[in-house]
């Protein structure tokens, strides 16, 4: 990490700044608070191309009627252990943020809870999501379609399939929790648009072209697409957390994603899926964080094979960023600094100082 | 597939001589029938080392007492949603068969049910489980922790992690439902037998050495380990599903893994999950399997990259084999026919005919 080298800013300054963004751009007051600490929440742990990097799409997918700045949140489809949340095509934050409070209070009465989303937006990082149920000693498990679709299925060249992303995050006692996120690609397509700017050539494995060889040049990535993890594996993950988080919904899948970049204005009708899984109604509480702890300290623990210098837990880096982020700010480089600048100025807001 | 060299076996015959085995080796007449039609289902989709393949060494750790005979599989903790099985150390078939059933239960009243299983043995085929809730209109996600450990944590070398599976069974309308059955690992460790058997090499990248170099000589298998899917991935799927199957379970995890087949009289204390979903809590079920249908079919109909004449769907092979089998028996080669007649032998049963 080279955060040494960009300016940082207090998680304050920035809350505050996206807030008054949102509210500018006509979503109202608590709702762009929330927004605001749930974005900070994602650069916090790191997700730097799930935060604020992405507050220049919000706001110009709102300027363009993609997005409803005053909606209706609300559960169409109820039972004791599940709900379906049709989120009027607010801000994904929003209808996330509502359905894990569902499913929380249900795993609290049910055990165990699974709410799914429909109607809703690009959210963030998936762990955001999978990690609010840590606090009420319950695991968290969220699964979404992705904005896009750069997968096609094993075999063939329609894009059909997104990245579409599980995390898992599981409570320890005195470690960090354990939170997996993945998309079931070996490369995240930001990282594809980093070797773009950076002008980089990407390694074989990455991405494949239609004539089914190699794709190592990133400028020409819209000729290829990514390659899911384990081969047919990723494939049918992909495909089984789009019926999951998509499909079941009625949610958008396969043909009917529409870009949410090339396509501001357009509902993207993203699906989402969170289960809150209440440790007591399995295992006492204390018992199971210790033997969490347990499994994490053997895994540390581990023989390293020649080369590595640490082994690391799922999200393990992550937390590492938060403990840092939150005791010296949020770093925020040039590049990402005039975009805000920008935005501020389209929406006659004081920019972030 | 070369099944038209082996001989055939009728799906009755087979099941009744799985039958009188276990019930010769002392399980009750019920759960030997039980047994036998849950093996036969697991050969009929083509699970080939899953199913009938495993009784010689199901007989060989119930006679060295690894398996109780006569358990008493129960319900110890309880929620609307939840449950925790004990399995009494009874054949893994018997508690999950036990625990899926539960599941659906509490499904058709709570909309969603997890149910969780300790004190449980190898349960023969993921999807065997995933399936089942299938018949009630209701989507099955199924967790397991292996019965060995052959994955260490992403950098290191101790083995700490199985080929912990994860199924996941999704109906359609007219098309088979969509059945994904994975290990986070690159190769099955059956796989490797296989070519230890054949005199085979092992292509680069299905298992590494404690030096961090591939290892494609399976006679070697023991001095390295798998590779996980998608590198880091696939370790940390691996880890999660052993914390939701194994340590919420209060099961075996990490260092408390026993080999199944080295140790035949030792308790394995295996976990498993099974998650029932009923579709009509979150879609009209009818509408909901015509748009499976039609994502099944776009992902079937899409172009092709060179050199591939079908694309499959998760669970299509399977299917294919299962519709077979069922209308032309289940293929015995001579080396599992061998292996069967010694069973028969030692316990003094009639033998297959």
């Amino acid at each position: 990490m080279s955060e040494g080298n960009e300016a940082r800013v207090a998680t304050d300054e920035l809350g505050a700044f996206i807030a008054r963004a949102f509210a500018a751009a006509g979503i109202g007051e608590r709702d762009a608070d929330l927004l605001a600490e749930l974005m900070v929440r994602a650069d916090l742990r790191g997700s730097d191309t799930h935060g604020v990097f992405r507050l220049p799409l919000y706001v110009r997918r709102i300027k363009a009627g993609g997005v409803n700045v005053k909606p209706n949140i609300r559960i169409v489809s109820e039972r004791p252990a599940a709900a379906l949340v049709d989120g009027d095509n607010a801000m994904g934050h929003l209808v996330m943020h509502f359905a894990v409070q569902t499913a929380i209070a249900k795993a609290r009465q049910s055990g165990v809870a699974w709410v799914g989303a429909r109607m809703s937006n690009h959210a963030g990082p998936a762990a955001l999501y999978a990690m609010m149920p840590l606090a009420h000693d319950m695991i968290g498990l969220y699964l979404a379609v992705g904005n896009n679709n750069h997968l096609p299925p094993w075999g063939g060249s329609d894009l059909l399939l997104g990245t579409n992303p599980i995390a898992v995050a599981i409570p320890a006692g005195e470690e960090p929790p354990v939170v997996m996120d993945m998309a079931p690609t070996v490369a995240a397509f930001g990282k594809v648009r980093l070797a773009q700017q950076r002008n980089e050539q990407m390694p074989v494995g990455w991405m494949i072209g239609r004539d089914g060889k190699p794709l190592t040049d990133p400028k020409r990535a819209d000729e290829g697409f990514l390659l899911p993890i384990g081969d047919y594996k990723g494939y049918a993950l992909s495909l089984v957390i789009g019926l999951l988080a998509g499909v079941l919904n009625r949610a958008a899948f396969g043909k009917d994603v529409s870009d949410m970049v090339r396509e501001p204005g357009a509902r993207t009708n993203t699906g989402h899926a969170i289960v809150a899984i209440s440790i007591e109604a399995f295992s006492p509480v204390a018992e199971f964080k210790r033997s969490v702890d347990t499994a994490i300290r053997a895994i540390r623990g581990s023989e390293k094979l020649p080369g590595t210098a640490r082994i690391y837990l799922p999200g393990g880096q992550s937390h590492e960023k938060f403990l840092d982020r939150t005791a010296n700010g949020i770093p925020i480089g040039k590049a990402l600094r005039d975009s805000l600048d920008t935005v501020a100025r389209e929406l006659g807001v004081a920019p972030l100082t």
